[in-house]
């Protein structure tokens, strides 16, 4: 009797801390929350609430570490390796007056939705007529980036080796390259939020957050790649195979992520489309939500990178699964997503805050937090400006100067950054760019962040554009369209846009949803049993011809643009009507839809730019 | 460099089966979604979604068992205790061919958001209006079916150590008595979905729900009372001084985790209140979130039961928070622990479908087995019957016998009955408890959830009743409403219904909520300063007379009974013309405020049962 008692004691024991540490997360998520309302009510913008939620996290240390005795005290190596190994296991490392997750949860638990949420919530338009300009940037510039940082770091560490603070042999290059490449995980989350909230200019935002959302995948992987790296002999020395081996790692996770996730998101789409859940929209959400968590543990289960699963999962499922989804389903997933998003970010950056002071093992070595701000200004720099350059020769819209400054500022660190470093901390040169990585995602959300406002005035970058996709359906905007000069929705990557929506608009979407032209009209002959067969019900009929155009336009957003640009590669369904706004036949129609965008004003000044005008 | 690359390696095999575990459990969610999603579509209602999900479990497991070599062996003692005291900081136990959550997870993780939703989305006014029954069904009869099912038991012990399957001394009299305040906890979840569906009538569903809902408090305490009461000397020996500390126990813990859940919730409802949150929903229901869930922690990090705290939270935030909410929030809460509901319900039931055949120690004895089936049903017919009796003795509404036999038959044993005998499973009688437990649960969700439709139909219980309130707002029940007998809606327990709604009509909901009358004319004059600061703006003010008092009416939805029982205990606050509808003179506004709630033709029909009619 007396050992239950003892042990159900000792058990309510573990509970009883576990509860007391998640209270105080808790505690500092509500005081956080509050800390925004203020502000949001008060319409101050120098501090968003990721930055909140991370003085909160310090002000909560600093009554930690006041108790402690030794708070930054150095550890010998075996116990940190201890600390850190046995926590796999652990959700909560349970030491007096020191919280740590493991690092683990990070990746499993709190990314996820926040990378699925960016995924999901893309503004899909805009997204893929810059898409040419985003992947340069997701994937050249973060390689790029990488390649800068780890060569000025390592310029950074023979000085500290010549300086005498570093022993020859405990950093090598590939750590170097291993630092550039969590490093160019960019997470612009405050910036983006003040654009989303000052309504900036969509193409400014759209690059940014499309850049910033792909490079997270790009960045995982590499890092992963570069953590795997190993040359046979002497680690310094350049090992061709190694390296081709690495850059195969890349491409084939890469890829294999991408595929997981977009065939998870295909499967959600088909079942949404031919079972009639919509009628059950609880099972409609549970059914898209689970879905979409497979996306991201079968790549783990097979050795791919969940969190790119999981992206390409969410731009997927919001570009084929949304249409299928009842309106009820739109509005909980949306919501669902936005609220573990919300949470997971403020956890996150709540959780840095704790952890620059309860962190047992920083290293603060001044040359190297030097060298790594250095770095990164200039990798950023080496990024933005030599590709907006290139990709301008190509647009038809140019990425005006102030666009690309604001880029270039726009370089903050954040979660991704931090979980890659927190994820290995075993050795002293990982120790270091822990360390390096936290002060880093400090100053750029603090400084960068905060100074947003002020840089957008500066570089007078308009605001207060229609931000808001829901407001295509006012009336209001149609007026507005009709003085629209039609041309000037015309953007850059013609060429990849067009394949893409050619493709996307002729076999996906009849295939994935119920809209777009009929599988029966677009496929060869000879598919026939198949395209019946996966056509929806609702692709044929005579109803379609009044009703149903203008809700299939407003889904298929991009239909304008591709009917301006491309005379006739897509067999018109003629005989449904269904593409009546094809035919330049009806122009007053086209431009109805077009201002059923509410871009209507927006583009209207666009096309006032100088660098505009004179291509058209 | 190899033995980095090794660890790395060992631990994305660990993430990569936690991964897998974690996909197998999707998996079998997608499945259990899908056939639920058949079933309805086809109006299947001989199995409820938690029995699909037992299904799946089981399914799995088969393929699981046959390639393992020895599924049911048994284990020595020691590794037994091992494996389940080592779970405690384990997510996963990972044995090849076997998956177990920790024991705790069901408690931390997804009882909570279950329970919660409980209390968020019981129907307040059929709940208050019966409260006196159900706290009578939940408080005299739960401890009434722990008693009866200990005693059934112990006897079954006697004749098992008597036919030398048990030893003397292996099995106590408290085993027995926490053997029957886990199996006390009914869970009738399949029962309530089935009636929620058929909409049966209100009155039976509130008293099924709310005695379910309180119940599993009252065992879950209990339980935990059982399990500390510990005797100084001989176990089987009736100590009083140890009887009487676990009573205080009980008492303690009891009234303390309702006051952390509903301190939590009077928070959230000053916050909600007194800052303007509403203009950002999702901060707002992320403080819901979060106080909600620290009700929860605060309760267990001080040795309180969270679960309990959490109900009562739940309710509480239902019945002032709620009121504050922007219509936004109140959609997003809803629909949020909706979903966590479903999924964490539907987790639990496959979980009890997987360790059917995976946990390795159960224990299946005939006789014991037989007992409990015994056990319970006796337990529930000693509840019920004569709890009913003594009831309808004070209920103006008497409860029928076709409401007693359809209580009875719902007994279903679920998620709480199973969480609190997973949560100990390290002696052989507790085995021996888990095993029956799950048994039971396994069988009375089939046969008594699967016999709901056709019990009802023989019990000719009224279905079809428009069991959602929302539909108050609907002119057509204005019309109904006019031709109902006022006094078919007075209920039973009328004195604990007036004088709780007297004092929360007039202190707690203008203090909590921005409706009701202002403080500065309920409370006394000394209080002045206070009241003033709490009352919100929104209760002064001329514009309340016409266009608001509806709105309060409606949130208010124990108005129209209160003031047809009542004569005058509350203080009218003439001067505002707020409750005018409160004074006799007015009756078609009155009758217009009954129709609101769109109970006419239900009550209606309640009048003329013949038990009704010869008290009124």
């Amino acid at each position: 009797m007396e050992r239950r008692f003892l042990s159900g004691k000792d058990e309510s024991q573990f509970r009883h801390q576990g509860a007391v540490e998640l209270l105080v997360f808790n505690v500092l998520l509500i005081l956080t929350i509050l800390t925004i309302w203020l502000f949001k009510n008060h319409r101050f913008r120098f501090l968003h609430e990721t930055g909140g939620a991370m003085v909160y996290g310090e002000c909560i240390n600093c009554g930690i570490v006041d108790q402690s005795d030794s708070p930054v005290q150095k550890v010998p190596k075996s116990e940190i390796s201890e600390n850190f190994i046995s926590q796999t296991n652990q959700w909560f490392l349970l030491k007096p007056y020191q919280m740590t997750f493991d690092p683990e949860i990070f990746f499993n638990v709190l990314l996820p939705p926040i990378i699925f949420h960016a995924g999901y919530s893309l503004k899909k338009k805009h997204f893929f007529q810059n898409l040419g300009s985003i992947l340069t940037y997701a994937f050249l510039g973060t390689a790029i980036s990488c390649i800068v940082i780890g060569l000025i770091m390592y310029g950074f560490v023979q000085g500290m080796i010549h300086a005498g603070q570093l022993k020859n042999g405990d950093f090598h290059f590939t750590d170097c390259l291993f630092f550039g490449s969590l490093m160019s995980a960019t997470d612009p989350v405050t910036v983006l939020a003040i654009f989303h909230e000052l309504h900036v200019d969509l193409d400014l935002y759209t690059l940014l957050f499309g850049e910033s959302v792909l490079n997270d995948a790009v960045a995982i992987v590499l890092t992963y790649s570069i953590s795997i790296y190993s040359p046979k002999e002497n680690p310094n020395v350049f090992d061709a195979a190694a390296f081709f081996q690495s850059v195969g790692n890349f491409l084939g996770i890469f890829a294999g992520s991408f595929a997981m996730g977009s065939a998870y998101a295909v499967v959600t789409a088909l079942l949404t489309k031919f079972t009639r859940l919509c009628e059950f929209p609880m099972l409609e959400t549970g059914l898209f939500f689970l879905l979409s968590w497979s996306a991201f543990l079968s790549a783990e289960a097979s050795g791919l990178t969940g969190i790119v699963a999981v992206l390409f999962c969410g731009v997927t499922q919001a570009h084929y699964t949304y249409n299928n989804l009842s309106s009820d389903s739109k509005m909980r997933t949306k919501q669902l997503f936005e609220f573990m998003n919300f949470l997971a970010e403020n956890v996150i950056f709540c959780y840095m805050g704790l952890a620059l002071f309860t962190f047992q093992n920083h290293i603060f070595n001044a040359l190297f937090i030097l060298g790594a701000f250095l770095a990164i200004f200039v990798a950023r720099a080496c990024n933005i400006y030599p590709l907006s350059f290139f990709l301008n020769l190509g647009r038809k819209q140019k990425i005006p100067w102030n666009f690309q400054h604001m880029m270039m500022f726009s370089g903050l660190r954040g979660a991704i950054a931090f979980a890659l470093a927190i994820r290995d901390t075993d050795s002293q040169p990982k120790q270091m760019m822990f360390t390096t990585t936290l002060l880093i995602v400090f100053f750029t959300v603090w400084v960068f962040g905060g100074g947003t406002t002020p840089m957008l005035a500066w570089l007078q970058i308009r605001v207060g554009v229609d931000l808001d996709e829901d407001l295509k359906e006012e009336p209001s905007s149609h007026q507005e369209a009709n003085s629209v000069d039609k041309s000037s929705t015309k953007t850059e990557s013609a060429w990849l846009f067009r394949m893409w929506y050619g493709f996307d608009h002729k076999y996906l979407k009849p295939i994935l949803t119920h809209s777009g032209p009929p599988l029966t009209t677009t496929l060869p002959e000879w598919c026939s049993p198949i395209s019946r067969l996966l056509t929806s019900p609702q692709a044929y009929g005579e109803h379609l011809k009044e009703d149903d155009v203008e809700c299939i336009v407003n889904q298929d957003e991009l239909a304008m643009n591709y009917q301006e640009q491309v005379s006739s590669p897509c067999s018109t369904p003629a005989r449904l009507g269904l593409d009546s706004n094809a035919s330049p036949q009806t122009p007053s129609k086209e431009n109805i839809y077009e201002g059923d965008l509410g871009l209507g004003g927006y583009e209207l000044k666009l096309e006032q730019t100088p660098g505009q005008s004179q291509l058209n």
